[in-house]
């Protein structure tokens, strides 16, 4: 199968513009079919402040109430996405920037109110994500570049963790590629010791994470996104990528063995 | 060849939801290939007043400042944009939101500066319209809504007239599909008698136009609008529509001959 890179960047690459144009000119000269996807940083929550709109928290949760959702769709879909697909077409990077509402990509549900009422927050359907509308737009030649908001089907857009779009994108495509999934990450990769850089795990199967855990080598905050990666993997992606935004083609590489 | 229809809708349906939506539901329900180009209405300006931003203006005119970018990105390529996709998905309609720097689809020149400095302003290169990669996308079912922002190729977003984009777009097309341009205005098509909303003229053509011109039936703001709809013509497009957005299959029909 051909290789097909997703790449998801955040708020530490996007709230840092030098930063940011390292990255999409290295994501621009990859030469293998890519998809970027990207979260909010720290611009929404501005301008939340600049029109002065409180952000609204239950119980220690970000909920995306109307006035929000406003503001993350132009942040996101607009600004942010807009901006970066500019910088990459000056890459000669052919990108096409898209929320999951466009060519009803990513289909998501609102989330069922239990607790919480997260408001206009979208959990994805990972099955109807339309993987053939994403292979023939990839197969053309374009990179789409693809923005944290997705839609309900019946008019609503909604607020959507760009980390779960990621990964929902990687494993819709791991039928038609081989998937790389790399996130872009403020460390150099896994560690295995937090306070030293240099100290970068380069390889993890199932086995060596076990290990690793068992030592209490990989602690905390770790242990989700790594779950997260295996879960990629034992559905379909060939590898998954933990690399900080100065080296992209470095880091924490890790597959199921 | 294939007919395709290219709408522009501007701020009269843009500030006024139930309005949009009846002109997105009957858009929806065409069965023919179709492009739609939309405006910006008032959101842009109110944004821009709840931040305190005052519009720049120099001879009357409106300028395109950095800050102004960043709101009308955000407000036509995020908010009105996205929107108008998941209304039309909840219609059934394919739509996909795009810019024309999305696929590099309309590269544009930032205005050179003579007498005044519109700013961050983009003239587009007609001639340089990426027709193959919109007529592909149309031609795989796909409904491409454009937001009026270009850019220069060099990382930059330009600010672009929306009835502009509407012709070049309907032109460059006009080589792969027989295309009739509409544009969705707040009579109900060129008038006879202005004050008599009745006295739409339905059918066009150049002899006709040069008579009513003569007999001074049509005057003032709409001889700009008519002339531009006869160059479109003149470079290819089939046939040019003025209606109102409650008669999307009405109004006035403009043809060469």
């Amino acid at each position: 199968m051909k290789p097909l890179i997703v790449l998801k960047i955040g708020g530490n690459v996007i709230d840092n513009p030098p930063v940011l144009e390292t990255v999409l000119r290295d994501f621009a000269a990859w030469e293998n079919p890519k998809i970027l996807v990207h979260g909010g940083g720290k611009i929404a929550s501005k301008l939340m402040e600049q029109l002065g709109i409180a952000p609204k928290m239950v119980e220690g949760r970000r909920i995306t109430d109307r006035e929000t959702l406003d503001i993350v769709t132009m942040v996101y879909a607009g600004l942010i996405n807009k901006n970066m697909v500019a910088i990459l077409q000056s890459y000669g990077c052919n990108a096409i920037g898209l929320t999951g509402a466009d060519a009803n990509l990513i289909p998501a549900a609102k989330r069922p109110v239990k607790d919480i009422d997260y408001g206009y927050v979208g959990d994805v359907n990972t099955g109807c994500i339309a993987s053939n509308t994403l292979a023939n737009l990839v197969n053309s030649g374009l990179v789409p570049v693809i923005a944290p908001i997705t839609h309900d089907g019946n008019g609503s857009l909604l607020n959507t963790n760009a980390d779960t779009i990621a990964s929902c994108v990687a494993v819709a495509l791991a039928k038609t590629f081989s998937v790389q999934l790399t996130f872009c990450f403020e460390k150099k990769g896994v560690l295995r010791d937090p306070n030293d850089d240099q100290s970068v795990i380069v390889f993890l199967d199932e086995l060596s994470y076990k290990q690793y855990k068992n030592e209490g080598v990989i602690t905390a905050g770790m242990i989700p996104k790594l779950d997260n990666a295996f879960a990629a993997l034992h559905s379909g992606v060939t590898e998954v990528r933990i690399c900080s935004p100065e080296g992209l083609n470095a880091g924490t590489r890790i597959r199921v063995s």
